[in-house]
């Protein structure tokens, strides 16, 4: 009586070439051998050095190789290219290859589609077969299906979301109380994070994800290196602190709005209420919000990272392919990212105390027209080495980054002020 | 610079009839005569009482009728019925004859769909036509295209979710103090709640959408009726009371799993850890939670109701229609609701205080080897009207209605006891 894997497909049989059997590869090929008479069959896969990757559960049938050239070659058994590999190149070689071929092409590849989306796609439209990447943005969550199919009727003015699996993880658990060397330690010993992290902790990770989540939901195209991208490595353990205290607590975001002034976007670690649904998303979890003109605000959470969800994402879009069914096609517009926010800001300064301080600080605030909302200071801190935290009323990006600019040159300053923004709902 | 309406749908122009002009209908009327250009033209609308709903912005190249009789009609300008009456007939014949007559179908209509879905698909497959119904569950959040587009390539083993608007409406005004009548007053006064409240507050609605949603997800088709559906009335906000002392809240919680040893669903209201994202759904909003046997758990939320939310859904679907796009085909298996989970209950009595009570009602649980977990009384209740609460570890159903059937007999018992199953996270 069990829904079977079984039922996965069943109007045609696609031979599939998966490039890259590292951990999403070999969850799709497990997935794929687990389900069978699906109307998929992995016939070759292709990796480096694969005597050492070669599996005895998948089917003696597979050819392995060491070449892509030999998959793309006319003749290979191959009707879907599945490219797991990542990066723009030589990833995205093969992937234009394959479709110039007429062969559709499946991938994760997030870099790769957030800066070569609509070239790819007009090539996938010239040759007649599809590009599917419905494991690009936040893996095994239906975000990118269930906007590019039941978001369709609506006009999405705002995105944001938690699409970076592995700054999550370091700051939930930073928010137990962790600090960020040992929790990055830890992320690296899990297969979380990569050995140099900046991709993650950098943000640029999560802003190729939200320019394709721009380009799909809000239909405008902008290059990932227009989204200012802020790092989590600046966010200490005392910041959580006063989150607390602000009944909030500290995410990597992504977020990107439409407004009459013109369109936001940025990555940046951002103060989120309690209450917010951006604040239940713990450890690896992925999350994102869209709010629609006429359907108000969706909400998508899951494991975002990960090979096995990442390969549910892979092998569905598969399922598509099998049943003729491939994507929408996307209209968008190219665009610049124009505007930042008027939000509430939190600003967390280390200085030596002196009397003072606060009067020089809410005098460069003011000399900005910027109305400080509260100002926080714990009780126990060495006074030659202190932080406290002013959070200011909703203000541009702009206007604040002269007043900071102008209390960092001041001689009580320890650090460069960490300036958040704090998320409203 | 804005993503605008125009960019819906352009691959092909599809005419549009549509019946029912209410809340929804007219939504959906809306949002296409926004999207100029959009390849979706509205060309019929049918309701009853026309002269009273005409609406000026309509198109005036739209043809308003009370008849669905000459919508059907053979050289009606209509490719698409988009059916929002409701209810079994005489939408199902409408529904019908258009398919018949190989026209599309989208429709809202969750009764018809979860009673009569897979005759209606055999229908529109036999002839060459489209049934989308991305509108019957959880209005404008996509579950549907989520699972059918994104979530095909795992095995779903357990959904579950809040499907009734109008139950968490009420369920979530109780938990900040409401009582049960005038908050169904209210739920009436702001039209979120029929006159006749019994489709929502007694689960029928909720099991039609679980219905539709297992058969999707789970690859299972099971009549309704199989669906226990308890109601919400029973519910009182002493209940709540002792929810918070246990960490929970009380939802209606549509849920069913696949296990090993058979098929659970149900439809109840059930005590919710506050830490589940099950409590996180406030007012009418909807809330999906799929598991995967290779993805986990993926949650949706958003407006499962009202008008514009729905109308998004709906117009989704004739967005996919108009690119040529429909469902995957739904494989599943007739099954029959086969089992109660093992789960631990919260049994709330009414009873007039006496002594050996507490030994009573522990002795009609041992003798069906339930074990009790905690027993919680408030102070401060009239001896003769003493409400408390039992609850137990994990035990079958059936064995509880057992006991719970014994222990009703006795003396001291005022009312039927209120059980309700807890979730585990």
């Amino acid at each position: 009586m069990a829904a079977s894997a079984s039922s996965l497909g069943q109007s045609s049989s696609l031979r599939i070439g998966l490039v890259g059997f590292g951990t999403v590869g070999s969850s799709v090929a497990r997935i794929l051998a687990d389900a069978t008479a699906t109307g998929l069959t992995l016939t070759m896969i292709a990796n480096r050095n694969v005597a050492r990757k070669r599996a005895d559960w998948v089917s003696p049938t597979v050819r392995w190789t060491e070449s892509v050239e030999e998959m793309l070659a006319p003749d290979a058994p191959v009707d879907v290219l599945v490219e797991l590999v990542g990066g723009l190149e030589p990833a995205g070689e093969w992937v234009r290859r394959a479709l110039a071929s007429g062969r559709s092409v499946v991938t994760a590849n997030k870099k790769l589609i957030a800066f070569h989306g609509p070239e790819l796609e007009q090539l996938a439209r010239q040759n007649g077969c599809q590009l599917l990447f419905g494991a690009a943005v936040a893996g095994g969550i239906p975000v990118i299906p269930g906007i590019e199919h039941g978001l369709s009727g609506d006009r999405i003015t705002r995105v944001e979301g938690i699409l970076n699996g592995t700054c999550n993880f370091i700051l939930s658990a930073m928010e137990s109380g962790a600090d960020y060397a040992p929790v990055l330690a830890d992320a690296q010993r899990r297969g979380y994070a990569e050995a140099d992290p900046t991709e993650d902790v950098g943000g640029l990770d999560a802003r190729a994800k939200l320019a394709i989540l721009m380009r799909l939901a809000m239909r405008v195209h902008v290059a990932p290196e227009q989204i200012e991208a802020r790092p989590i490595t600046t966010v200490s353990s005392v910041d959580f602190s006063y989150a607390a205290d602000l009944n909030a607590t500290i995410r990597q975001i992504a977020r990107a709005e439409q407004t009459p002034d013109g369109l936001a976007a940025i990555v940046s670690p951002m103060l989120i209420p309690r209450k917010s649904p951006l604040a239940w998303s713990t450890g690896t979890e992925n999350m994102v919000v869209t709010a629609g003109a006429h359907g108000g605000e969706v909400v998508f959470s899951g494991h975002g990272a990960g090979g096995h969800p990442t390969a549910v994402a892979v092998v569905s879009d598969l399922v598509n392919l099998s049943h003729g069914l491939g994507r929408p096609p996307v209209t968008f517009e190219a665009a610049q990212v124009s505007i930042e926010p008027e939000v509430p800001h939190y600003i967390r300064f280390l200085v030596c105390d002196r009397p003072g301080i606060v009067a020089a600080i809410a005098g460069a605030l003011a000399a900005e027209n910027i109305n400080i909302n509260a100002i926080l200071q714990k009780p126990g801190c060495a006074s030659d080495c202190l932080p406290f935290v002013v959070t200011v009323e909703p203000c541009r990006g702009s206007a604040l980054r002269r007043a900071l600019a102008a209390i960092a040159q001041m001689d009580f300053v320890l650090e460069p002020p960490l300036d958040m923004q704090i998320l409203e709902k």
